[in-house]
């Protein structure tokens, strides 16, 4: 791809004498080599730029570059560079194609355009929207219905009723719309299941991580089981776990799964807990001193 | 479902002068609409009475409604509620079937009014009682035993040896009885894998959240590896893990696995860890600063 | 097994002048049998000697053992012992099979001695080498490579372009190679994902815990996904995961993982987290109190 189309397609734009180098593909500072474009985010990295290999760079409005290299200005040049990122790995077209293994139910509204992997198992009444594709091993449970380019990968369980908007990604072995938790103990002290009447509802645009469950609401004394929503451009990360409503636009992660920059921070100070925990001990014991020391001078 | 008879089969005493209007289903104080019974089980949501919509109400012995509404008295109202709940929405029933797509191994024993979903593999010497539900991608190794009644969600694994108890109910992609952690180190520093000979035992009663892990027994220097025991009517919730027994009537969570109320308070915790980290510095710096003051007075 | 012939095979010296008795099985000191061999590895455990019911037990070379029973020297007994264990407890050998419910693409290279399980998928250009065992419901991305004498427990998912090395142990639903989390935000504040180029790589002797996942590499600003490399000799516990590199011979635990022992410590302290949280807020409160009592003073 000549530069000057590079730039025009990931809006950026150009500043060099040469438009129409080649460019083959793009790599961080480091490791891009001659035919490849890269990208300058954070100034800190600045003095890299002198040694890349690549052949342009993605660099902000306002920054400075010394060496002399065909530059691309763009208001978020990381932004721009996802963008090249993804003009060179397109993601694999799905032949629509449905295999010989896969156990439709009969009453499944199957819309055209629709890849269907080996050992898929899709309950009764479902619905799937054109251009879906579902790898193998997948089960759809009954009366599940999933969006026009949703993507589920294999090894995921849909659960009865759950809804999935479209162009939703559901990566392997994903649980969607298990019961969640809720047991009243009876008499004889057995824990007595609450029946889960509700469903889980994803909407457009949607990531969910391998290994993630998405329960079912759990119920509270104030409500019953109704619809638990995952919002539009929602990221759920790996083996990350809800069993509540989740806000558009949100990336969450965990168990139960929250805002994923304080579970980054979380995470990293879990770390030490173990140090944590005797650096507390050891406050408590020197503050204790300190008490008596006090109440010795009164 | 007329409320005289709601009243009998819940286990409630009625107050009303009209015992027979009809209850066609249950609901929380707030949602709950006309045809529909609620209940007040925590005094906190009393002020809510007066506003629901719903046509009858469970209530404590001693609580005093001032609302002229239909009253059901029950020792435990949350109790009572929850098993309307149960008979506005019973389990769908599951017709015994086998899948022509499901694998079995000719020595395994499969009993009168079992369903067995598509693709679902069953290995040697296998045994499964009446009643049993087996969805859809599960695989069952060699030797393992399922009890009566028992409901297996698709994607789950239960491996050589396990014992499945009565009325066990399994979720999606929960994985029962793999290796526990054991290793030894040899000469040339690689790992040698302590073999495991026990096996998971699941009693009666137990439920096992989605993405569950069950390990069987780890290796201790004073015994070695037994049976791990999930006791009767024990509650594993979604994407937990144990490789240790859990006693009968346990709600259990967390990686590893513990007292779910215990886990609640420690996952609320945790989403604060980062800040907490930050304090316990804080503490020590201005601890440090008083003990140096204190040295200078002195 | 004669009880010298058992030395011999698990590299210890003998010290009895019954060489000849016959051992049938392996146990820790407590569980085990006449007719089974124990061991002392920890001096704490020393007591219990007196009381085993063993016929033979492996000791270090320096131990002092009062009780008149056949003695096997080892510079690390619980090496020698595990060594027994394995003699007792071979690995089941599965028999060279291919199920005809499999599902493999005509471009997929299969070695000589595999047994791959009913309704595994295996897709284009994977290549598997001598005596791979797959169990049931595995699902093989394109162009994935597994090593010989590697194995795949059931439900798991293997990513396009993994490469699985040598006697690699995957235990039940891993996922191996999934995306790794990387996003750009456009204009219109949707998530734009940064396609991932790169690959899982699995060196030789790994064992992978039951419902673990490996994404690829994710993308930092100083690189692009590239190869994720698990070192030879690994281990990441039960539901574990990862989107780093992991150094060879380690043993990592937790969501992200990490040293095992180190994550030992910090899930014991995370049980009591809702109580230190507490302590914490106490030690602000009292430190607080001394402030404002030296600001009185002064």
């Amino acid at each position: 791809m000549k530069l000057s189309e590079l730039a025009t397609l990931t809006g950026a734009r150009i500043e060099t004498d040469a438009p129409d180098i080649e460019i083959l593909g793009a790599a961080g500072l480091d490791d891009a080599t001659n035919g490849q474009v890269t990208f300058l985010a954070n100034p800190r990295y600045t003095p890299r730029v002198s040694a890349t290999l690549a052949s342009a760079i993605y660099v902000a409005e306002d920054a400075q570059i010394e060496k002399n290299i065909p530059v691309l200005r763009a208001r978020d040049p990381y932004l721009a560079y996802t963008r090249a990122l993804r003009l060179f790995h397109p993601e694999p077209e799905q032949e629509p194609f449905i295999h010989p293994t896969a156990v439709i139910d009969t009453t499944a509204q199957i819309s055209q355009g629709v890849s269907i992997g080996a050992c898929v198992v899709i309950g009764r009444n479902v619905e799937i929207a054109e251009g879906v594709v579902i790898y193998a091993n997948v089960t759809v449970y009954d009366a599940v219905k999933i969006g026009r380019g949703s993507v589920i990968h294999s090894g995921v369980a849909i659960r009865e009723r759950s809804i999935i908007g479209e162009r939703v990604v559901v990566h392997n072995n994903v649980v969607i719309g298990c019961d969640g938790f809720g047991y009243a103990k009876d008499e004889a002290r057995h824990w007595l299941k609450i029946p889960q009447a509700g469903r889980v509802v994803i909407e457009d645009d949607v990531e969910i991580g391998a290994g993630t469950t998405i329960d079912r609401a759990s119920v509270g004394e104030s409500r019953v089981a109704g619809h638990l929503t995952i919002g539009d451009d929602v990221v759920l990360t790996a083996k990350s776990a809800t069993s509540h409503d989740v806000q558009p636009g949100k990336i969450i992660s965990g168990i139960p799964a929250f805002d994923n920059r304080d579970w980054l921070r979380a995470t990293a100070a879990f770390r030490r807990l173990g140090e944590m925990q005797r650096t507390v001990r050891e406050l408590e014991r020197r503050l204790k001193e300190l008490d008596s020391a006090a109440e010795k001078e009164s």
